[in-house]
């Protein structure tokens, strides 16, 4: 009987991360400080990081050791398992062969633990007693309360005031894990205040959590703050996937054709990606390799790329990647995780030398993926990754009409056991087109040199 | 570095179920029919259960072969992990070795879908086009509703009204599934009715749905009921967790001395144990087996070991277990996965011949166990589940105390995440104690012959 998941043994997790700012023929540019518009320093990044996370953000080592601790840590969930959706290649009668990464299986029900376990190991190993963070869907500040725990350190969550209210149970799980967790904007900061000033109803955003965020760690000494995406060390820790996936497709006797992941703030595409990069810019490879984004928030498909801040309140460094301007709020959709108005600067600048493409899909499509994939393949997705089940399965058709016979990887970056609400929309019929009009992303545009 | 899980190949997974039925020194004894009084016939039976189901119920075989369809569906989420809980044994700093198998990692959370699987595969072989049943919890009925969909059946749920207000997400995922869901007692069965009737505000109880479904199978030739726990054939299909789990341990090179599992119908404690009682009848082991229940539902350390029917409505047949009472209704714990009066016949008359042990626990106690191991593990288990955390948390205890180095495995048989109510509720304290007054005890006992 034929295998229909790709294992892989505890001594078969990588040692080492792999880091692309080795390989890359245009080299990312310099985050510049928000306040001397010059290239950040390490003594004004050491204000929110430990020194070990600042130099993995510059560094161009190829390989970067994980920690024995960081290793054994991961030993809880990982390897993660290599799929081959048979049922779903079956349901599409497709010729193409559709393999996905799950990294749903992490107790945290995504890949964002790869990145919060070594965070908060950095931090602890410098004296750290706190780390703040940001968090919108409720994935990241899940899976840092949990490394936070491990490491015995406090961990306060900034949580976007609509999915607080909307999604109780990522609170709980927050809490049970022994994290504080704000409503944002709170009135605990400036940045909090001033948007409550402006605006007493206001929801909240990820850019106005994140300013609160950093604020908390700047004013106090024994605190710093974690991001869970965007920034180059998150997309180096979270390179063990596409490692794990590439030595998981040799054994299946597959080199991939394609390598897809959703894309938000792009930690988890990076993850899988970046090791097949490699093999595009070392090798030769002819690979594919797409990032699926909503079309609620189409930084890549349709942002500029430019030098733009983090967040709303200006307190993080400006970065050069493609960008919706950071005080463009996205519409309320229900991959709050994707909800980011810009884009991994690794990502964006091989976006722009064309070593990877990008894709953007409606809420309304990216449901109906997600709806046949569970049916078929047992898991539910979370809406995130869903975007890219969406964009495997159009690849599978379109091998499908070709008569080729395609070998598509795909990224399942979380599970949809918290999501069930917005399944529940869906079923219901109340779920809403959510494409941007031309309008709106003329006028956001327009805000950015 | 020291592995952290135990895993096996796909390869590995158990070709055929144990039927523990060939090696009992006592025999179960046999159903009785509700109409006749006495045993059950096939033919009574093929009203709502197909004969490979009805065969297995009452075989005596060793060994029974698992389907080659059933085989390639299980490979979609096995062989499931046995963990090492080197941070739980650690946190307790105890000399004993705490290992655990993983059910969770099913998609459908739970241990459940092991059965739910073959029970579609046999309704569908027969012809049958619908399967109905009840659901209290939603762990069932989520596994059934996805068993339904593989095989393109129609599914009907009677899902214990409390349960359908309080988890509407567990609704949204049967419906995902396709599945019918109804807030039992409904106004569609006479069963239904004549609860409504006495009592409109019902908040229905698992003995009630399983009148309701029962009745709907009964009533429509084209649909069959499914139970999923209690009966021998359940018990049966479970045993894929502990013919997997005493591979695992031979890997690991210990023989356990304690097994443990939560105990509601006894499904997965069957499941995990059996393989073990094995061991202790034919090959002399000493091990302890233990199946831990909740002081609010105590069947198997205080109830009664006779013939009892199965649900409210007295139409299902009468078995002989360690029951509380067809009419008992348990209070509202947040197990409600355990909340049933009676336990499987088999487990029953193991306990009768003091081949396996039980204990009874109060709900704060289980959940400041649960936090405990999740604290250190990373997992959030179901509150079911957390009843075996508590037993082997216990015995950990006890083997430090005596400075022992005990082998102690358990089923760790669901995962928490339609759970995060329940935690909120302990964590904001306001959890209460569940056990049974002695005054209700003998109340509900005095009924029973």
């Amino acid at each position: 009987m034929e295998d229909t998941k790709i294992l892989l043994k505890e001594s078969e997790i990588p040692t080492s991360w792999y880091n692309i700012q080795a390989d890359m023929p245009t080299p990312v540019k310099p985050p510049l400080s928000p306040v001397t518009g010059k290239p950040a320093t390490p003594e004004e990044l050491g204000a929110i990081f430990p020194e070990e996370i600042i130099k993995q953000e510059v560094s161009t080592e190829r390989f970067i050791e994980i920690p024995e601790e960081v290793q054994k840590l991961y030993r809880l969930w990982r390897p993660s398992p290599v799929y081959r959706a048979h049922r779903l290649e079956k349901a599409l009668d497709t010729p193409a062969g559709i393999y996905f990464k799950y990294e749903g299986v992490s107790p945290a029900g995504s890949h964002k633990l790869n990145t919060a376990i070594p965070q908060a190991y950095y931090n602890k190993k410098q004296g750290i007693r706190r780390l703040a963070t940001e968090t919108g869907a409720g994935q990241w500040g899940t899976a840092l309360s949990m490394a936070c725990k491990f490491f015995d350190m406090e961990c306060s969550v900034y949580m976007v005031k609509v999915s607080y209210e909307q999604k109780p149970y990522r609170r709980s799980i927050m809490q049970l894990f022994g994290a504080e967790v704000f409503a944002s904007p709170t009135d605990k900061t400036d940045a909090g205040r001033a948007v409550l000033k402006e605006h007493p109803d206001s929801l909240g955003s990820l850019g106005i959590a994140i300013s609160e965020a950093v604020e908390d760690a700047v004013k106090n000494s024994d605190t710093n703050y974690a991001l869970g995406s965007v920034l180059n060390h998150v997309v180096l820790h979270q390179t063990v996937i596409g490692l794990e996936a590439k030595k998981q497709m040799e054994k299946a006797g597959y080199y991939p054709d394609v390598v897809i992941a959703c894309s938000g703030g792009g930690s988890n595409f990076g993850g899988i990606a970046m090791p097949f990069v490699h093999d595009k810019i070392k090798d030769g490879k002819k690979t594919r390799i797409i990032a699926a984004e909503p079309a609620a928030c189409p930084s890549l498909t349709k942002g500029k790329f430019t030098y733009d801040y983090g967040d709303v309140a200006h307190l993080t460094p400006k970065m050069m990647m493609y960008t919706l301007g950071s005080d463009f709020v996205p519409p309320g959709i229900h991959a709050g995780g994707l909800r980011y108005h810009g884009a991994s600067p690794i990502q964006s600048q091989l976006l722009h030398d064309e070593l990877i493409e990008a894709v953007a899909y409606d809420q309304q499509d990216i449901f109906e993926a997600a709806m046949l994939f569970a049916q078929n393949e047992g898991i539910v997705p979370a809406p995130e990754s869903a975007h890219a089940i969406k964009a495997a399965i159009d690849e599978a058709l379109k091998a499908k009409e070709a008569g080729e016979k395609k070998t598509i990887l795909f990224n399942l970056s979380g599970h949809g056991y918290f999501d069930m609400a917005s399944y529940d929309n869906y079923l219901s019929g109340k779920l809403q087109n959510s494409s941007l009009s031309d309008d709106v992303l003329q006028e956001t545009l327009s805000k950015l040199q």
